[in-house]
């Protein structure tokens, strides 16, 4: 079901991503202070001015809009469009050099997330989603591969300290049932599996930023994405999520990892 | 020091290079079959393509030379030269679509290193180290960054599988005493390393084609690399590998890493 403002915002948020692209491609690999924030994870001066910059676009088009962003937090939530931003999703990855993060741009209306973008400005990768449509990467229609089973599955996450207390435990529990676990990524590992490269990415400790915009990237390519529980990713999210490009593995990763 | 043969057999290697990257460009994010070695690490036909091809080259232009190749094994290794060959190091990060592999090229003279290549033929980025020269990529000289404490480094390695039994332990109480620890990467982190991106690589489980390559890349980047107790990297090594960009940090990783 294709709204009347679809095209205009999805219009608007490829604008957005137009524009952090040069920012970001300017401060690859150079020397930069990074910052480390409250909860340890790192900051630099090109996640600020990307963000910085979208923020000003959404209030001079869309004043009305809510925007939460990872840096500059939240503004209007209570709106009934709001504009979800990671401005650099895998600023570890970023600031080692390696092309494998991505900008992170998500609208929700009522709360859905219905309009996802993953632009990776390096490698000028696009993925593009928006609800009840196909998924395109660079204009080219994409879809997840099949896999119905957890031994021929490959996993991805992008790091082992993701995972606290006893998410290690279960996430371990799950790995050792696939066929390989493979480290690093970021939003690139959900692209990876939109593209039918891998099979699964299963993450814990997720900001609605880092996930609300895969939604529809995902949903569009035929995957299913959501909690540890199976349900639904939204705003209010525990930031478990499981990623499956074939439907039959959802179930069988939900299984595992709430075994007893 | 230059010998009279080493621009002779850098050019070589830079046209082993130039005829590996378009096979990898052919099959990268296609649908391969993915076998698993009795190692249980992956292989693809890109990986027997590049190094059949590497391996006719140099057996044309070189007869009496040794090839030691991940896939298909020694061959005169007892000449005074040898080519250590990995198709693609990082055939997990291949087969999963991420462009952060490598074809891995070094030449052996007397058992040394003198000649190594680090190939990414999806970004278009070639690292060229020779013995006593300066390591270029891209044609531009590279160096690494300072940083003498772990307290300030960041440390990357593969993948936390790659531990084995008490190297964990040592792996994370090292990880522990530095800045960040990140994950993913294969020869690609290495190259991270000798730009100055990041400060550390410590891994463990390498075989000699995985390391030998990296040896004159990074000491004509200003980095020192070696085994967990600080010996230089050979073909009799043990697989465990430090590279620190400066080498201030090198006794501090190793003294962490052997600590009773």
């Amino acid at each position: 079901m294709v709204e009347n403002w679809t095209a205009e915002f999805l219009n608007f948020a490829m604008t957005l991503a137009d524009t952090s692209g040069p920012i970001i491609r300017r401060h690859f690999r150079t020397s930069m202070e990074i910052d480390t924030k409250p909860d340890n994870s790192p900051v630099t001066i090109a996640d600020r001015e990307v963000e910085q910059t979208m923020r000003a676009l959404i209030a001079e088009h869309y004043p009305k809009h809510g925007v939460f962003g990872e840096e500059f937090g939240k503004n209007q939530t209570n709106s009934e469009f709001l504009w979800c931003l990671d401005p650099i999703d895998g600023t570890k990855a970023f600031t080692s050099g390696k092309p494998i993060f991505g900008t992170l741009i998500s609208l929700l209306h009522l709360g859905q997330p219905v309009i996802g973008i993953i632009d990776q400005p390096i490698l000028h990768e696009r993925w593009i989603g928006s609800r009840g449509e196909p998924t395109y990467l660079n204009g080219s229609q994409i879809h997840t591969r099949f896999c119905s089973t957890l031994e021929k599955a490959v996993l991805n996450a992008t790091s082992p300290d993701m995972f606290i207390g006893e998410d290690w435990g279960r996430f371990r529990r799950l790995a050792e049932k696939t066929k390989d676990t493979f480290y690093g990524g970021d939003c690139y590992g959900y692209a990876m599996l939109a593209c039918g490269h891998i099979d699964l990415v299963v993450e814990a400790d997720l900001k609605p930023f880092d996930y609300l915009a895969l939604v529809p990237v995902l949903q569009g390519a035929g995957a299913l994405i959501s909690d540890w529980q199976g349900n639904p990713l939204d705003l209010n999210s525990d930031g478990h999520v499981i990623a499956a490009g074939d439907s039959k593995l959802l179930p069988k990763v939900v299984e595992v990892l709430n075994a007893e």
